[in-house]
């Protein structure tokens, strides 16, 4: 339909998640419509994250360098690790402002359906990290789906031999949550893991 | 939250049109996870599109070459010339394959709210195409909204000295569309436009 040049960058755009061959298009129309506000400061922005970001040996974070800025950050706590599944993962916990610890990124979770072991994850360097003795706490905030479960489970098994206590996150009713809205697994946890008030 | 480069990379790919924080997030974590096959061929696309791609003085496309390929196209019929709001709707008209004539491309629409004067369309460069002897025919191509309407009835008016027939599309019931379900302007419009059988 449109040039060949363009008609290839629609046909990239449309591979990202959650966007099609219509997004990919008003996209495409968008950028070559703003040239030098968005397309030219985009392939800058790409060029930069494509030379720049590298992964931590340490945690597996995405950075600009390696170790990144988490793991060298001195005002963290070292003696805290949170195993996350994912890299977003990690982002939405710093969000969360809430933690001051380092991470470890597993970069999946265990499952059988797609053929992911614990040889496919950072397991092995997680054991080393916990080994050390400045590690006391391993907090395990994978996912609470079935897989992130199991992940969290083996990951325990894993860790019987270190000297550190293995904790997770707390299940329960959402910030906000009305118990009318709320499924049956999800009330029925938080019913069990009640608290004194 | 995420490294700077990154963070800047997400706040760019939030500004395109239909996405936000989360979906670029989204965007830049399978760009980084996929560099190779995803990141790289994406500022290679942008690069040639932003190096290679210029708008046609004659119609407003845009093509890598000035003519385009449209204008330039000997295979299509010079004496029709169908005038569209904008590029993608250029493209629109290519995807059904059913025109073989030329384009002329307004950048808009006529719009009192949105301060868009004749000034600003490429209305100009029309009038003067259409007074060319051999075009025959100026089809208008506007979209079925008020200003797409305004516009058309604009610019018939514009072209009233010139010797050309201007035609405009078709309104009714589109394609697979059911009576029920339509709206009453569109129903309206059907019955009041019918054709012999």
């Amino acid at each position: 339909m449109a040039e060949q040049s363009i008609d290839e960058l629609i046909r990239i755009i449309a591979k990202l998640p959650g966007l099609g061959p219509r997004s990919a298009r008003r996209i495409v129309l968008q950028l070559i419509r703003k040239r030098e506000t968005l397309l030219q400061p985009m392939i800058r922005a790409l060029q930069t994250v494509d030379t720049s970001i590298t992964t931590c040996h340490i945690c597996g974070n995405l950075d600009s360098a390696d170790p990144c800025h988490v793991c060298t950050d001195t005002r963290r706590d070292p003696s805290v690790i949170c195993v996350v599944e994912d890299l977003a993962d990690l982002w939405a916990m710093e969000r969360s402002h809430m933690f001051r610890g380092r991470y470890h990124v597993l970069g999946g979770v265990l499952s059988a359906i797609d053929g992911v072991g614990p040889d496919q994850l950072n397991i092995g360097s997680l054991l080393t990290r916990a080994a050390a003795e400045e590690v006391s706490e391993i907090i395990l905030a994978t996912n609470a789906t079935v897989d992130g479960q199991t992940t969290a489970h083996y990951i325990t098994e894993r860790l019987q031999d270190c000297q550190v206590s293995v904790t997770r996150l707390a299940q329960g009713i959402p910030v906000g949550g009305e118990l009318d809205y709320l499924d049956d697994g999800t009330l029925g946890t938080a019913l069990a893991s009640r608290r004194p008030f």
